[in-house]
Parts: C-alpha cells; sequence; structure tokens
C-alpha cells in the first residue's frame, strides 16, 4: 500500500517533463512521494499542458520557482540542455538541495555538475534504465520504471544522505538501485544501450537505402527487422545528445562490435560450420542471463514484483 | 466460424515437426483444414511426442509413408535438411502431390527442387514470415502466422492449382500470402531478417567479450540490448543453415549496413548534429510504415483481424 508510506520529502521539482520526467510524476503523485510535486517544462506550450495531465501537481512558471522550492531537483531535459540549464540553477540553489538527474551518459554530468553547480551543492546523478521508443509528455505512463534498474554514480559531490534519498525515490516507483562508478556505467550502457540504437538506425537507413519499396521492407519485417525499427523509433534529439555526450565509449563498443560481425562474415565466407554454430549457440546462452535478471521485457508476466523495502539503503 | 469451411485436401503431411511445422499443425487441425493431417518427424524421440503433441493427427513411423499418403506435403526442416530429404522423397511422390516448404531461404529451395524432383511434381515453395525466437515442437503455438505474411515463390514447376492449394492454405491459418519471385523474396529478407539476426549475434558476441560481468549487462539490458539478446536466442541450427543458403544476399547487404554505420559513427566523429539528427529523423519514420502494414508486434491488440477470405487467390 503505498499510500500509507510517509512522503520522502516535502518538496520535489522536475526539470524537463518528458517521457522520463513525466512518468516519473505519476508515479511520485501516485505514491505520495512528496507533499508537493513541482513540474517546469522551459517550453511554455508543455507548461500549459501539465496541470491537466499530471493532476495534483504544481506547474512552475519559471525555472527559478521550480529550483527554488525544492528539496529535491531531478533534471529531466535532453543531455545537451544541461550546460545551460546548470548555469541558470546554480545562482538560486539553495543550500538544502539535492540535485539529481535521469540523463543516459553519466561521466559527462558528473563533471558538469562539479563545473557548474556551487562547491557546497550536493549532487546524486542517477539513471534509469527503462525508456520505450516513445517521447513526450503526452505518451508518459505509471510503472514505466518498475522491476528496471537505475543506477546512482555517486561522486565527490555526493552526500551519504542526498545518495539514500535518491535510491529511496527510485525505489519508491518499483525501481531496483544499483550504484555504479560513472564511468562503468558509460561503458557498459555504451554496449546495453549505445550501440544497439546505433546499430538500428544503422539497420534501417541500409534498408531504406536499398531499391526495395519501403511497404514491402514493412511487410517483410516479422523476421527481426521491425524490433529494430522499433529501437530506431526513439527520440531522435535525445540519442543524438547520448552519442555526442559519450563517444569515446560508442567507438570502443562499435570496434568491438565490427570485430564480431567480421567473425561471423568471415565464417559464413569460409564455409566454418561449427565455427558458426559455436557462436550463435555461445549468443543464445547469453538470453538465459536475461531472462535470469528478470529484464526480458516490460510486461512479462513471470516478472516477480519488486521487493525492495522504499526506505532503506 | 473456421469449423464450418469445407476441407481444402483430403491429406496433408508435415515433414519435420518443430517450430513452425508444430505451429501450423495446430492450426491446421483447428481449422478442420484437412481431412487427415499426417505429421513425420527424423527423429525418434520427437515422433514419440507427436500424437500427445497434436490430438488428431496421425504420425507417420517413416519418410515414404507420409509422402506417399500426401495430397500437399509441406517440408518444415532446417533447410540443410532438404537434399537428402528431396532425394528420399523424389521415388515415392505420387503424381498428385503439391510439394511445399516453410524455408527462409527460396532461390536455392527452387533449384534443388527443380534439380531433385521429378519433372512430372508441382512445387510451390513458401515461407511464413513469422517466427518467433523459440525452437521445436514443444514451443509450436496455434495463431502463430495470424496477420502475417507468408510468400509463394512459384516457379516454372508450379501450376496454377498448385499455388491456389498453397495459397488457400496459408489464408485458412490466417495469413497474409504475397507472391514474389525467389531472388526477390531472398534480397528483401536478408535485410529484413537475416542482416537483423547476424548483426543481433554480433552485438551479444561484442558484448559477451567486453571486461563487463554478464550479470551486469543482463541488469542493464533494457535500453536497447534485451531486444537483441531476443533475437540471438533463436535456433542456431536454423540461423546457421540461412546463411549458408543465402550468402550473397547477405554478404551485399552487410555491405550497406557497415556503409550506414560509418556514416553515423562518422558524423559523431566530426561533430555533424544536424546531420545525425536527420539520419535519426529519417530512420524513425520507416517505424510508421510498420505500424501502417500492421506488423509491429506479434500480439498488438490494435491489428484488424485478418480479412482474407479463405479460398480465392
Amino acid at each position: 500500500m503505498p499510500e500509507a508510506r510517509a512522503p520522502l520529502a516535502r518538496n520535489i521539482s522536475i526539470v524537463g517533463v518528458g517521457h522520463i520526467g513525466g512518468s516519473l510524476a505519476y508515479d511520485l503523485l501516485a505514491t505520495r512521494a512528496c507533499t508537493t510535486l513541482t513540474l517546469h517544462d522551459s517550453s511554455r506550450r508543455a507548461r500549459n499542458n501539465l496541470a491537466a495531465l499530471f493532476p495534483g501537481c504544481c506547474v512552475a512558471g519559471s525555472l527559478e520557482d521550480a529550483v527554488r522550492t525544492a528539496d529535491l531537483l531531478i533534471l529531466a531535459t535532453p543531455l545537451s540542455a544541461y550546460p545551460k540549464l546548470l548555469a541558470a540553477i546554480a545562482p538560486v540553489l539553495a543550500r538544502r538541495t539535492v540535485v539529481s538527474d535521469v540523463g543516459s551518459v553519466k561521466s559527462i554530468v558528473c563533471q558538469q555538475f562539479s563545473e557548474l553547480l556551487p562547491p557546497r551543492a550536493v549532487c546524486v546523478p542517477a539513471h534509469p534504465v527503462a525508456g520505450t521508443e516513445h517521447s513526450g509528455a503526452e505518451n508518459a505512463r505509471a510503472n514505466l520504471f518498475r522491476n528496471r534498474y537505475t543506477i546512482l554514480t555517486p561522486s565527490e559531490r555526493s552526500s551519504s544522505s542526498g545518495v539514500r534519498l535518491v535510491k529511496a525515490l527510485w525505489r519508491r516507483v518499483g525501481a531496483r538501485v544499483m550504484l555504479l562508478p560513472a564511468a562503468q556505467h558509460d561503458s557498459i550502457l555504451a554496449l546495453t544501450s549505445h550501440l544497439p540504437h546505433a546499430i538500428a538506425y544503422a539497420l534501417v537507413l541500409a534498408a531504406l537505402e536499398s531499391p526495395h519499396r519501403e511497404s514491402d521492407l514493412a511487410k517483410l519485417s516479422a523476421g527481426g527487422f521491425r524490433d529494430f525499427t522499433r529501437i530506431a523509433a526513439s527520440s531522435a534529439r535525445m540519442w543524438h545528445d547520448v552519442f555526442f555526450a559519450n563517444p569515446q565509449e560508442l567507438k570502443r563498443s562499435l570496434k568491438h562490435f565490427r570485430a564480431a560481425l567480421d567473425k561471423i562474415e568471415r565464417a559464413v565466407a569460409k564455409g566454418r560450420s561449427e565455427e558458426l554454430i559455436a557462436f550463435f549457440e555461445r549468443a543464445r546462452a547469453s538470453r538465459r542471463s536475461i531472462l535470469a535478471e528478470g529484464q526480458a521485457g516490460v510486461f512479462l508476466p513471470d516478472e516477480p514484483a519488486p521487493s525492495n523495502s522504499p526506505e532503506q539503503g
């Protein structure tokens, strides 16, 4: 019964209300995670819809209003907006405010927090690994983070009470929480998220440049292609920002991927049957790890409900 | 009311009862598509389970029995089994029997049908584009082909009545039917199915060769990786056979894919923001074609029921 729990904080503010910020807002409201949830978006048009989309929230007309009142401030804008945003936040940030975010790359965020926020600011960078191909507040939905992992990458700017608060927040909305060094986060996510997106975009582009009609490609997409188009349907702006924020790790992962693809292509060209089957069997086995970790699908009926207690580290 | 329809043929035989052959068997039994459905598998262990798995079918103890009785014979074995199988079928094939299959590559199948079956044999090669990552008769399921496309690639060995029969069969189980030249089928499927599988295998292999723990990769797989592991969980033997049966088109599609990937990597390396966003927007738009064709997911609730009438071309 989440309703019976005490609030985690008096005032939580979310700046940037898209798919992730909006989905988090739904869950924070539903679980009464704070006394007041304040939302702010830089777009006036987006702001005008917030009160109707998220009944019970408080809409801040200016960034300063959202920041000044916050005990916990969560940035949920595209990564490329951070530098300007942090520079605007810095002069109005209260000493008590814990700053967190939901960005998909963490080394650069830790660095920007250190450089652009005052030394007294408590920062706890975070990344909920839970997106879908949808974007925008109008596509936000409840329980998006349930049973998914949220990674915290604490730095020398983090306090233990700040980490406790952000951890409690994500557990409150059903996420599992992991702590990782930012560099390790970026290296793993390059493989499990950034590289898959690069590949999906490339595959779809290659197909579109073929002489075949797009409608024929679409009709015959059930053999694998449609899954790639789903991944490639994600926000162009967001993925542009991710690639530009993690270019070294993306490059490294692309190098390993190309080497693996070469191996497969060579085995086919040289007629090496057993080698090819061994590659495939090895890749196949890794599906079992995903299933064991309960990360196979967003709505797998056999996934256990999250068993984390909400308030402790 | 499928039960009220007349049977399409007296005797249909399926040789090779795995995921596809078994799923087709379920649907043929449920829609009473034939008076007698005969199943045969070369593995004695598999054969022993067939009567229990498919109540109402007739299990043939020998390949010859399955072939001799058939008005329509459907091969559903891995592609690499075809040459031996066709050689064994040829001497016992009745003049009335229409031979079809479900193989994922069609040029080589047309060629083998021509070379290995007697000139009087009527052959209608087919490919239901509807697999999942599961394999084996025990994972067969009803309605697998519903609303998916089945491609027929008629050759000089096909008769119009043979094509009509095979078309009616796939419509009976809810599939949409398309006719394509075998070469065009293989070229499109290289892009929409064979290449995606090669890529998925390569991505998973690249991740497994990284220094990261497999359990961490699994935990953080919700950002895209898990979709690739699902594709890479498909039958190793089947995909080995597909790659070896369509090496030229696979090579060609890999070339186009690598070029697209180079473009993306170069745009990131050179900081060309607008170019990258344009690539992504273009790829994203193709998702709309997939949605328009109703091929977005196996169980999309908003997919219309197939509206094809069963008996006509």
